[in-house]
């Protein structure tokens, strides 16, 4: 006679600027959202008995506290569970994140960078669960990234790894943060595709709307069949692929999985990435390489904090 | 009482598409070289034998044959031992060449591309000797590459990563192989840099030299002092550098260990690629980052070859 083992749970929590969510996870599904924490105008301290409070709810009806898995947006030390700062959050200077909740709860926590955690997600439980090699990007205000490489998050030396964002396409192009020059993240993040997309307006003597331009607005723009607004996405595909065909010569993955608001213009961007990639890198690397969306969508960070947190008892 | 096992023999071969290097290779130093072997105007047959004849000979004094370890310059499935065609000579296609030798010999065989049989010699034995996530890079006549992540060497989903020459630097810059777009390998190649001094020196107003103003030629001169050499050296130097940065953001390396002709340049080369790598990357990247020339030279090859047998046997 087998016992089969049931599949354990965990709780995943995303630590977002704004809003802190969390989620009671099984296999990848989400049993149940925890109550949101807002960690603005709130002290670290504040903010992690909220946490606390947060999960012991979570797991009230079950028989004993489950792991947890933290994904947070900045500098974290993943190996030591230190939070060394996190972005646009003030009073997370080297807060032992990890050691403080498993004093108070007694269960397994583990910390990691909230890319690291939505790549994490998606490879065990989204668009890249077959793959042994990917690379994850996300489209947003700014351009984050996160490598699964042979089957493991790829932190590197500094725990920095993944930052396609300001890997260059061209490199006399576009200023970025640290000296970088024409890194993808000067094109295509959600401000410069505003910026483009009114100066192409404006260029071809179309009145500008009242409001920003969005990448939403530009991608119902061009569905409704804009030519203006088809042409801005197919120079962001291609900007988008040759940072992809550079980062796809390097490493040759399987997959890449691209999320985030841009990604959700569907086939108007992921169509000119493709053919931008296709064109640019050999069949070999690129006649296997599966280039899709992201399925997890803001579930993402919660669930691959959970997995995480399992992975890390074994 | 503890015995000391003594450190393992192996035999490396750096099958160049001119001539196949050999040597007898005991904890990273060569004990002696094999005679050379022409791999032209020889079929694929007649070089197995003269490689087993080589091998058999370097062997011919110790007890038994020892492992061995090719490295080779083309497509090479290294999980199988499959050679699936090489650059630049012909008749090697779809030859099983491990099993071949395994047969004759006895003894284990791996087959590895030979970029990256030279990063693992450099990574075990030369340049990068305590670092963890290495990226290698050839400058010749193409640009290789090869990468060291988490200690071992990451070959990709079709064993094809490491292609740092043909990754961009200019997303609209000049056209290379496979329809790759500003490739490094099309700013630094031997070829290219060729053709870049003779223009300088054309625009400068000096008579071009008779014979091509070769990379070592334009080391020559920018060391004797030649204003319009050293401007050539310190744009290569950034364009390099550029190249870098954008792997760096990615992958968060240990080390880079630059090998090949162009390396020779010194300091000519080395001192504006640290310069642009730093400029255009966070502290928390470069700060510990070593860039640093390649040590072992024409012998990071066999010694590499030798190397990866003996893991293979664990």
């Amino acid at each position: 006679m087998t016992l089969s083992t049931p599949t354990p749970l965990a709780i995943g929590i995303d630590f977002g600027a704004t809003s802190i969510k969390s989620a009671l996870v099984r296999g990848g599904e989400i049993l149940r959202h925890g109550r949101l924490i807002d960690p603005q105008n709130a002290t670290a301290a504040e903010t992690m008995a909220a946490i606390e409070g947060v999960i012991r709810e979570l797991c009230s009806d079950l028989p004993s506290l489950v792991p947890v898995g933290i994904g947070l947006p900045g500098l974290v030390d993943s190996t030591n569970g230190i939070v060394h700062g996190l972005s646009n959050v003030i009073g997370w200077e080297e807060v032992p994140v990890r050691q403080l909740l498993q004093d108070n709860l007694g269960v397994p926590v583990i910390l990691e960078n909230d890319a690291n955690a939505m790549a994490y997600g998606e490879w065990r439980h989204g668009a890249a669960r077959d793959a042994r090699h990917v690379i994850c990007i996300t489209l947003g205000t700014g351009v984050g990234g996160a490598l699964i490489l042979d089957g493991k998050l790829f932190r590197g030396a500094q725990l920095a790894a993944g930052e396609i964002g300001h890997a260059s396409i061209d490199y006399q192009g576009k200023p970025g943060p640290y000296g970088s020059t024409g890194g993808l993240e000067e094109y295509v993040g959600n401000g410069q595709i505003t910026e483009r997309a009114m100066d192409a307006y404006r260029h071809a003597g179309v009145i500008p709307p009242a409001t920003p331009c969005t990448p939403e607005h530009l991608a119902y723009a061009a569905q409704a069949g804009c030519p203006v607004a088809k042409e801005l996405w197919e120079a962001i595909g291609t900007e988008i692929g040759a940072a992809i065909a550079s980062a796809v010569w390097l490493l040759n993955p399987d997959a890449i999985v691209i999320g985030g608001g841009i990604a959700r213009a569907g086939e108007l961007v992921f169509d000119p990435i493709r053919r931008s990639v296709s064109n640019r890198t050999a069949p070999v690397i690129h006649e296997s390489l599966r280039i899709v969306p992201a399925t997890l969508g803001n579930d993402a960070g919660a669930i691959g904090c959970a997995a995480l947190a399992l992975e890390a008892i074994g």
